[in-house]
């Protein structure tokens, strides 16, 4: 954040413009990428806009996960069965409180012409599925869970169905996602200059953007944008005051999860063009010490030795509770049968016991609180059962083999990565709302730049899921204005 | 919220005026009051306009706290010792995550001089302590705990003190308070418009703001507001969108604090203008299920039916955590010995029994825990001690006379009231900041329609207590431009 910025200029103080386009895109990750691409599919003249000097943005970082359902080619290659309906289901109890149904419907409905579309890009997806918890970071298979569907209470909720589509790659999934998609954007006909950062966004006197303010190697350039600008240019993970001032607890995070370029300008650029910024407390908050599954075995228990989760549950579930619920602070208890060295990240432990009672000292855990919390969980997970969480019996089976340890779940160790949800209000065509619920003229958004279907309650791909979804809906909509010439 | 409303409007298309000030006051509650007799003071031609048909606003209705410290003149007559620097220790871990530190500093180090502005506006204040926990609801002592000061955690980071300054009167405090605000106000010369709605600002080309224009039973007015506008027109509580958008979980509460015109249209207005709005998932979440105090008692489990605080703290920091970190569910379980009916709210049992294991069966409780998390607590109380939580020794008796029972503490209870702690964000003089932390020309807020103090973590008093205090910086400050004549 630069103090006194200036992100909004008068159209009458802009005298003849560098450049002109039909739609300008600001931020070329995925986002911006699917923007672009349908955009210039419909005929638009599109310009895309980077700050750094090359594409991908955080997404070709990423995971490379697509959140898809309801019936895909690839759920349906697989045997999976699904719907818009029992994806939508999932999505309302998941992504709450106060789930964005206008914006999960339209998703849900639209998810397997997305996934062919994304395909069409060329993204190859392998016909397997991932039998693990959640991701297969060491195979090259195509679909997974990659939230809590199968696991309580959300299978209580929504018949189960994998919706984590994977391109096919063992590593760098995010890179093969996105080199097609920014291939395809290039193929298009789309134009890009990199090292161009948006400072401002150009207004006319009735509120309509018309265009923008770049910060060149050359200098300052002035841009034209004839139908509209879409603003795609991350989130603010990487911005500590913004943060402080919307989203305190993702700061006390071990790691990040994005490029420093998501600091936030995009929300502010939509902020100073009279958009409404919603729900910017929320956040992604893995806790990241899965895989190996295997660990699913021992409890998280909270300061006071009690459980608070079934063990089974998507890490980004779990790690949103410690961090919100848990004040950041939680243990996972394991005996010497399910230990093993979680794969990504390093850990430490808290303490280590002989006995659930020396464990519970060494920690420094309520005394008793550890054993008694053990000697519940022991004698109902011997008959297979998890009556306080509902772990599934896979996973149940008695602490029993010593020694014991504890791993520090302490939200600023490492494998505690956030990323900011929250962001622009948009509508189900990516257009950017204000305070009264009215549409910025001219101005869309997309990706982590807006508030989107996850508010609270991620699932891995929903993030790359609607930035694509909402981003080619953005591009389609812009290029399909009638267009303002200059007054 | 009116779909399609226009908040701000160009000053070049505001023809002549119809009326003219130096410092226009949106709103006529506690923070409008103050910061209205402080610009009259400085010499400034006040108008404060108000949407309904009186003076008070949501302050006229409530309980008339002030939460003021560091060693006020009441705190002295009593015999308290307080500090500055203590009151800091307090707020900065009890307002948290985050907490303001830009606003609470200057708020505590102007506490003692607040307070004796307070009584010179003529409220009278009995030098009696109330030793009850919290609030004196039926008699008219003076000074009270209220908020978590003297009980776990914050006993241990700063020294007790009591912050809660009520006005003399055994009911209707708040009337009080504000009759003799009100009464100050126009004593200085401050004149009024009622029925008068802000639904517009008017900003000049270089963004200052200049003035507003008014709906009024007469039709539209348009006021010239020479030397600034202050936004003192409460929270949001009452606007159902907003809450969705940006504090849905507040939406769960049984009970909104407020009058119907907490509807969020400051902060709206604030927003056209330029001005950031800021923590808006915030609000106060009050459980008013004490007194009576021997409720404390009893246990708060959760669904688990495991204890996870200490009962004693104030009631709005149990609320907090209720909705917040258990979902919105819990129950007190209570014996024969502590069971009292709370006297502000009607309540329900979800269950009754003779035995622990009965009132567990019939509640619903997960098998044999609520009996485990009894059977620790008992034992421990017995001696005195709470392991767990550090509940303070008057309220550690064992559960032991039957039958025993649990109070439904679900968040749709009336006894669950919210009202909205997010809004503009201001600096120490009450001006608006903007996303890059630039002030905004001629606009200033104050109370609800600001964030202020309390981020979260509310204590009794912080809403008056900031409200009036940095609504008078804002009025002094606005009484002190320059002021800018219509160009």
């Amino acid at each position: 954040m630069i103090e006194g910025e200036v992100l909004r200029r008068d159209a009458r103080d802009v005298g003849r413009y560098d450049l002109e386009c039909d739609v300008l895109v600001v931020g070329f990750g995925c986002a911006g990428a699917c923007a672009a691409i349908e955009a210039a599919r419909a005929g638009a003249k599109v310009l895309v806009v980077e700050r750094s000097g090359g594409a991908g943005g955080t997404s070709i970082n990423s995971g490379g996960f697509l959140y898809l359902g309801g019936g895909t080619a690839l759920q349906k290659a697989l045997g999976y069965e699904d719907s818009a309906e029992n994806m939508f289901r999932y999505m309302m109890a998941a992504c709450g409180p106060a789930p964005d149904e206008a914006l999960i419907a339209p998703y849900c409905e639209g998810s397997v012409e997305h996934f062919d579309w994304i395909v069409a890009q060329g993204v190859p997806y392998r016909a397997s599925y991932f039998p693990g918890n959640h991701e297969p970071f060491t195979t090259d298979d195509g679909l997974t869970y990659s939230g809590s569907e199968h696991v309580h209470p959300f299978n209580q909720i929504a018949t189960p169905a994998p919706r984590g589509h994977a391109p096919q790659s063992i590593r760098d999934k995010g890179a093969l996602l996105m080199n097609k998609l920014i291939a395809s954007a290039l193929g298009a006909g789309v134009k890009t200059a990199y090292q161009s950062r948006c400072d401002a966004l150009v207004l006319e006197r009735d509120g309509r953007v018309v265009g923008a303010v770049l910060s060149t190697l050359e200098g300052e350039r002035t841009v034209r944008a004839k139908k509209g600008v879409v603003l795609t240019a991350g989130g603010f993970i990487y911005n500590e005051a913004m943060l402080a001032r919307y989203a305190p607890a993702l700061a006390r995070c071990g790691s990040k999860v994005g490029t420093e370029t998501d600091d936030g300008l995009g929300i502010r650029l939509g902020l100073a063009a009279g958009g409404e910024a919603i729900r910017m407390d929320a956040g992604d908050i893995s806790m990241a010490i899965f895989p190996p599954n295997r660990l699913r075995s021992g409890i998280f228990v909270n300061r006071s030795g009690q459980r608070f989760l079934n063990e089974d549950v998507y890490f980004g579930r779990a790690g949103e509770l410690v961090l919100l619920h848990q004040d950041g602070q939680a243990y996972l208890v394991v005996d010497d049968a399910c230990f093993e060295r979680p794969s990504m990240f390093p850990i430490e432990l808290a303490g280590v016991g002989e006995t659930i009672a020396e464990l519970e000292a060494e920690v420094g855990l309520p005394k008793g609180m550890l054993e008694a919390t053990v000697a519940y969980y022991n004698e109902h997970a011997a008959r297979g059962e998890d009556p306080l969480f509902h772990k599934l019996p896979t996973w149940l089976t008695p602490l029993a083999k010593p020694p014991f340890a504890a791993i520090d779940l302490r939200a600023d160790q490492p494998f505690f990565t956030a990323f900011t949800l929250g962001g622009l209000r948009i509508d189900a065509n990516g257009r950017v709302l204000g305070a009264s619920g009215e549409s910025i003229p001219g101005l869309y958004a997309a990706g982590r730049t807006t508030s989107g279907v996850a508010k609270q309650g991620y699932s891995s791909g929903m993030s790359l899921g609607d930035g694509s979804f909402f981003g080619r809906r953005a591009g389609r909509h812009a290029a399909a204005q009638a267009g303002r010439e200059a007054q």
